[in-house]
């Protein structure tokens, strides 16, 4: 299996770079502290997922784009994938949650791509595995599985986003802070800055990069896992390659709460003038809930802000 | 007085580029048409009026500065001075409508200025005349007026935003769609860019630009101007210097409706995770209402982003 390196990631940042413009490094107060968040959520698909898309697809050799590629995700990558697709005349099907936002269902659909819906509740309530259902669905007709975070093209793209702070900084962010699913984002980061400490942060009971740090290994989520608002990181557990990438380089996490990430979401509100989903919450919320340290050369990660409407009311005018 | 130029625009564009990056220019498809929005919500303050605080005040003599400075602004202008006032050490006193959004008076307050409160009902109702209050303060106490849309350098830095678009489309925008209160910005973008078309857009009611452009005078707002949830867009009128600009240069303005507005602030949310209050999504409320022609070298002024959450809530999720 290829190995994602900074080279890659920095080829994956040129690559990004001729396609869209950086999206904006804006500097934040935070407890007194100046650092700087990027807003992935302006990104055309609303987050950072169209950085590993591309990548991925735009390595396919001739024969798989014409095969077409398949995607498990909640909707961002989902998304990601789906544009790349359509971009580079490739056909994709998405496997996705039928309970994923009608925002990203819908997003994904007017992208062009084929969904696939299954029903993510564990396996003793009727839920299916999706990563069986993109199996199945590959072994019936073909394609490429390009796995949401644990596939070394899709982590290099992601870390696209390193190389773009840093250039818009100047200099190398100190540390990143990064909302963290399955860890591709993290990875990606680590490998672009090799210096910067690397903080992931994920919601409370699905913190299965922050275990898996602490354990040495994979661990699963329970099926007693609670529910969380953070739709976009729930993901049953980390891969072996993001493990490996993040073992030494990253933080062991810290997990933060549904209300913490919903103050996040009405601060972003009120001093960025941003809509920021709670999944693309998670960093602003450690940081602005003193969970991982801030200094002048910090990078948050506002990673998505395809927000449902109703619920979005909810946090902010409630 | 000075007359503002084209010149002086790009004076105050250079100064602002010396403490300020440029906003965003988003990439947009409205009606199958490629064309882009200028997002200066998403400037530390949340609008436009930074530009034309901080051109206006690093350009008054050190007597001026000790002296201080008085503006009169419904709560963006007033964040624009104060931001400049603090940054610049020069003490601001700001005449604000009593009823402005909690957030603006907030921010403005947040920001170190001393806030004088009016009642901006009409006469014959017991409301006070904004202008005579902080004609009487500057009587009292001393200090520069900084008028929010009738003074020269902040007009000049208004349009600055048309000279950075300029350079991010690396091309002279064919069209700019303004979001029009009193016309400072509309006049500062047609400075910008002579050759460009400049449409003011205003709500139903208070289009005092779009009127004075008609008549060929200055018209007053009448006492039964209707309500508008365009709080930033309520001008009595416009003033001499911009229907000097404006004229034969802007095309006669549109008005667009609260529904109209809102319907905007949606597109916005959804397509760019943005927030936008009502006064800044009026230039795309009438963009994508079809009042205004777009083209592909059309840019798009979203002029502001301070919200009332309670009522943005309403707007998006009801």
């Amino acid at each position: 299996m290829k190995l994602p390196t900074q080279k890659g990631v920095i080829a994956a940042a040129d690559s990004i770079a001729a396609i869209l413009p950086p999206t904006p490094l804006l500097p934040v107060e935070i407890g007194g502290v100046k650092a700087y968040v990027k807003a992935e959520n302006l990104q055309p698909i609303g987050a950072f997922k169209i950085r590993g898309g591309w990548w991925r697809l735009s390595n396919l050799s001739t024969d798989e784009r014409g095969a077409g590629v398949v995607a498990v995700s909640s909707g961002n990558h989902a998304q990601g994938v789906a544009w790349a697709a359509r971009r580079l005349g490739i056909k994709a099907t998405i496997v996705m949650p039928r309970d994923a936002p009608e925002v990203k269902l819908a997003n994904t659909k007017a992208l062009g791509a084929e969904l696939v819906l299954y029903d993510r509740a564990p396996k003793e309530q009727g839920g299916e595995d999706r990563d069986a259902v993109a199996a199945k669905l590959i072994e019936e007709q073909g394609g490429t599985l390009v796995h949401a975070f644990g596939d070394p093209w899709v982590i290099e793209g992601q870390g696209s986003a390193g190389i773009e702070a840093k250039a818009q900084l100047g200099t190398a962010p100190s540390r990143f802070v990064a909302c963290c699913g399955g860890g591709g984002l993290a990875a990606g980061l680590a490998l672009s800055c090799p210096d910067a400490a690397v903080h992931v942060v994920e919601p409370e009971g699905w913190d299965m990069v922050g275990q898996a740090l602490r354990a040495g290994k994979i661990v699963e989520a329970g099926a007693d896992a609670p529910k969380t608002i953070c739709d976009a990181l729930q993901p049953t557990a980390t891969k072996a390659i993001n493990l490996e990438l993040l073992k030494g380089r990253a933080e062991v996490g810290v997990a933060v709460t549904d209300e913490e990430v919903r103050a996040a979401q009405r601060w972003a509100f009120a001093n960025l003038r941003m809509v920021v989903e709670p999944g693309g919450a998670a960093a602003l919320a450690a940081a602005l809930a003193g969970k991982v340290p801030v200094d002048e050369g910090t990078v948050i990660m506002i990673t998505g802000g395809n927000a449902d409407p109703v619920a979005f009311a909810g946090t902010i005018g409630g």
